[in-house]
């Protein structure tokens, strides 16, 4: 009954899906994680069309291991492999046949495959979305990657239980390369609807897009929590309940790696390590979306240590792309 | 009962395959369209390996959603990533193996691949029908693509109904590059193996291989219809009931495309557009096999236009593969 | 009830396996070509993550089509199109990911991949198994290839019948490039496990390893069988029952190719030919692991004649590796 509202939906950022519709992929993850024999043939004779224009290991594993769990089939696309984008086939087309064969398709692409500029590998999504009368589900793209959103707030709230006035940490930190943007803003934008009191923590010339950052402002006064921003690690660590680490580059210098360097270099210390964690509430936790660069982003002792959760963290991608699947398809 | 008989076949045009056999096809792709619940388990526990020497969309996706679709799997196979030709591994030796853990095996092999040898990536195909002794079926060659002829040939029935008197051009289209001459080959001998009265359009200089223009004759004699060449557009759009349009190089200058550029260039205005369609007749179709140029082999209007069946010519790729590996396997 | 002995094992090398445990999967591999039927949802809803580093035809097919055949499904993963070693995520991250979402982990890694330290993509694969805590299965890397060692000895059963008292020859052959020695030690140490007199046949300079040479003489006085090292095709041929061809790089210049060469070049005439074969026992029998460079390593005349059985050979992959997979998940 439930499920018919989001039968054939899009999912291309949360920030467009209801609180209820939300919450039904959770509770549904909830369900597929504690008892997952009861969905494996949920999606039987059901085909994904995963289309990857950039490599993946979590993205890539969890939803064909989903849709196996499930009794479906996920088919690997390699973008290079077919006659997609670079004038080869319009999306027009290729989105209409591939909704002739499978039952839904999924979606990664980087702002690398659409020259850095700013919400255009979004848009290719969206044109798959346009034309293709299946659901089109985001796997992460220049601006958005609402599946580990997903999994990042299924997580928080199997740790954390009741997440009203709880402190959430979103700080930047350092990496060789500058970093897409959609992992920040998809936490953020789920951090505040729901409820967690958020410090967006990052040195001067990290801002994120006003765009995402007014939306956030709107999911708090909407669900009565509070957005701060900080450029000060120790005050912002202290007390926290959450610390979620992401590296990310400078949209003042979006595509242009060797100006955006300077600005870089000068916040090699910003790494979360063991003392900042001391600072943090006793029984708070670690994030990291993964890959995480080691004793760069974050010490060993961090990653490794007692409040790390990144692993757990990693596995609810599985269990809420198969609620999304499940719901979607 | 009657399955029986194409078991264990291969497929490498539909020239050699009977008019009983190619029904037999047909008659299962409508059914399977229709009911493919019946179907779900049909090829259990089969697997089909899939070799790729190319880059595909539909042909992939048809394929290994096909096999899914019957309850059975398909392996895709990047050549590039395995021991296969390049004097790795004979073939022999690989369709030879192939045939000990697979089901049936499926081949796509551009002319590219072969040095642009006319005929010799056909070859490959028939190499490795020689040595396994499992159905080895030919997802494109440099001379046959018989999946698409299939496809075509139940669109065509599909909206046609009686084939009996209809006017079928096929019609050559200009493209920046030299395309192979599968396509057209495929679909010349199936509308004359099927009663339709052919008429193949092209600039002077783009003629069909001489064997294939043999065969089509011959196909005429027997089933009682006409094939004519055409270098004239308008004359040849007039009264057409099928407007299938295909760019394709120059067979003088194979694997020369420097040299056939000169001629090629001499035809940019060979573009299918409104005003050619309107020439035909009142219930007219526009075929392609995708993927097309668009604006450079037909306009928008067209493409998007009243008389286009694309997609659903693209659909039935699944419906007769489905239906062919039923068959064969 | 014997199942449970293996359940989460890795397998690395057979070395590391109990005699019972190797005899357990030959057993199992039986009734599975026997009775593949039986087998069908032995795996079902388990998921297997096959890592590829390098190329694959025999090794792909037979695990991807084998747990397709158990009832469950294997994802095929290119490193080159994951976040996996060159420093971007540490094994042990992505080896904890993967433990939370497949039921086992399948690696193959070439010493190219780790610059030809010898030793070194062993600990690659050790590394993954080190973290993950499903079972991880070696699909060859710089010094074993266990499951073609396994498919090697069950062909020989096959053939042979009782082993005690057998000959097995195993010689080096030339090749124009140094490959690995994973398949030679791997042969030499099944074939003194399980009772074989084995002729170690070489040019001076291809010696095997001392630590592989010293755990083969200790297997054979644990089995009561002998190993012998030649220098002399001829006297190691007569009266052979096994004859098993492999080309291997030298040792003393392993990573150095130029000056591997000046080694090798005076050995183009190490290939088995049907004079060499003729001096073997009536009922012998050929052995290759391929891909096979024909009429370098061994003429047409051996390879498709009387003695050879290398189709058999590569099969009895399918069958070993169902055996290992459904014992170990």
């Amino acid at each position: 009954m439930f499920q018919g509202n989001l039968k054939g939906k899009d999912l291309i950022t949360t920030q467009e899906w209801s609180f209820e519709d939300l919450e039904s992929v959770l509770k549904l993850a909830g369900d597929m994680k504690k008892n997952p024999k009861n969905f494996s043939s949920t999606l039987q004779g059901k085909s994904l069309i995963m289309l990857f224009f950039n490599p993946s290991t979590r993205t890539r594993l969890s939803f064909e291991i989903g849709m196996t769990q499930l009794g479906g089939h996920a088919v690997y696309m390699d973008a290079e492999k077919a006659w997609i984008g670079k004038g080869s086939e319009s999306i027009k087309d290729t989105a209409s046949v591939m909704a002739r064969y499978g039952d839904a398709i999924s979606i990664r692409i980087f702002p690398n495959i659409t020259d850095w500029q700013y919400g255009k590998s979004n848009e290719v999504v969206r044109e798959f979305a346009r034309w293709a009368d299946i659901p089109v589900i985001n796997m992460e793209c220049d601006l958005f990657h609402p599946c580990q959103a997903l999994a990042d707030i299924l997580t928080i709230k199997e740790k954390m239980g009741n997440l009203r006035g709880k402190k959430f940490v979103l700080s930047w930190a350092y990496h060789p390369r500058p970093l897409p943007v959609s992992v920040p803003n998809s936490a953020l934008l789920i951090a505040t609807r729901f409820g967690l009191d958020v410090t967006l923590l990052h040195p001067k010339g990290f801002e994120l897009d006003e765009q995402i950052m007014s939306w956030a402002r709107s999911n708090c006064e909407a669900n009565g929590c509070n957005l701060e921003v900080s450029h000060n690690m120790e005050e912002a660590y202290r007390d926290a309940d959450i610390v979620y680490v992401k590296a990310w580059g400078s949209l003042k210098y979006y595509g242009k790696p060797e100006e955006e360097k300077e600005l870089r270099v000068n916040f090699r210390n910003w790494i979360c390590n063991e003392d900042l964690m001391d600072l943090t509430n006793k029984n708070s936790i670690f994030m990291h979306c993964l890959p995480i660069r080691r004793n760069v982003e974050a010490t060993d002792g961090v990653v490794d240590g007692p409040h790390s959760i990144i692993y757990d963290e990693a596995e609810n991608r599985l269990h809420v792309q198969k609620a999304i699947l499940s719901l979607v398809m």
